[in-house]
């Protein structure tokens, strides 16, 4: 049975491919896997339905069967287990790629959120000047040592594998900062991902979305 | 072989169990398998020989045989993959399980981390009075959510899994905040995994740490 994902009907990101739809998109695109996609307002997101598929009223979840998970990292970490193409076989490399996904998740993306949030929420705040480079300090931390872990290979560990896909869709959240940049190994790190087919086809795939949105 | 841990040879957090390698000594207890601590200084936690198995310089890392990763989500997951316990037998529910994992740390823990860091670099700053209640205020949109899923039940999904350990772990980072406490259920979830006897045997271990670190 063909899976079913959620999206937003109208993403904040305007089709820029940053809302986390795209990462599971992305991974159904480099195993070859078909999925449906169900649209959501946010109004829907708040309600009983969709907070019974995920009791934090995001997006996106995961519907095959019997099966109702939430959770970006969880979702992709579920296909990539049962379908050949982002996981080594060798159980040690598999190992290490989930590690990446967790690095991704845990370490490297929650102050890129909390620079967004204050973004959105504080820029009339007397304070967000000062603060702001603060934020971005702890953000260039881990841009560096990722930068050092990286060196000059392709992907973090061997091939392409999950690790890298959730890697770069964390990165890709800090968009116009230019804090990715002042790595042009990083910078190479997210285009290299970015040439990958299966990426485009998930772009193209949500960015349909928002020009559906645009005209209805 | 008895896979090593590494941990703080003197944690920040003075001994409370909120270092990150309690959960995973947690996890080995809950699975009843033997582990071995390696304790490391600041210091030698971004020096090159630690770097290289934890590119951001943190603990826990964990080594066994050939494979060396690190955050904890990925250790615990690792371990409860290949041992019983902490993972249901059916597939749904095991990706049930996983699911609560990473809402543990990717949706829960990140608010409650900017907390820490708020309280720990900005307590002098002008607006830290100002701004700490939009930080709560996020923390507790998501302790309601997790409140309303987890209702009366024991656990967040049937038995107790690595998604209640790790739940567990991040709520306990609100200490003494109160927010906890304003979910009786949330408070009552808290105390009934910190009754269990792994987590005390794996609490013990991390506070006799502690204990030898003052008296050397």
């Amino acid at each position: 049975m063909t899976p079913t994902l959620t999206a937003f009907k109208a993403s904040p990101d305007r089709g820029r491919g940053l809302a986390r739809d795209m990462r599971v998109r992305w991974a159904f695109e480099e195993l070859g896997q078909p999925y449906d996609v169900r649209l959501v307002t946010f109004a829907e997101m708040k309600a009983p339905a969709h907070l019974a598929l995920h009791p934090f009223g995001q997006i996106p979840t995961y519907e095959a069967g019997e099966l109702a998970i939430f959770e970006s990292g969880a979702i992709i970490l579920h296909i990539a287990q049962r379908h050949a193409g982002l996981l080594p076989e060798e159980a040690n490399g598999r190992a290490r790629a989930i590690t990446w996904m967790f690095a991704a998740l845990s370490t490297m993306e929650p102050p890129i959120i909390e620079r967004e949030t204050s973004m959105f929420t504080e820029r009339d705040k007397p304070w967000f000047d000062e603060r702001l480079p603060a934020v971005d300090g702890r953000i260039r931390t881990r841009l560096g040592q990722l930068s050092d872990r990286l060196a000059d290979a392709d992907w973090l560990d061997g091939g392409f594998s999950v690790g890298d896909l959730l890697m770069v869709s964390v990165l890709q959240r800090l968009g116009s900062s230019g804090l990715v940049a002042e790595h042009p190994n990083l910078a190479a790190y997210v285009a290299r991902a970015e040439a990958r087919p299966a990426y485009r086809r998930a772009f193209e795939a949500q960015y349909a979305v928002f020009l559906a949105a645009q005209t209805t």
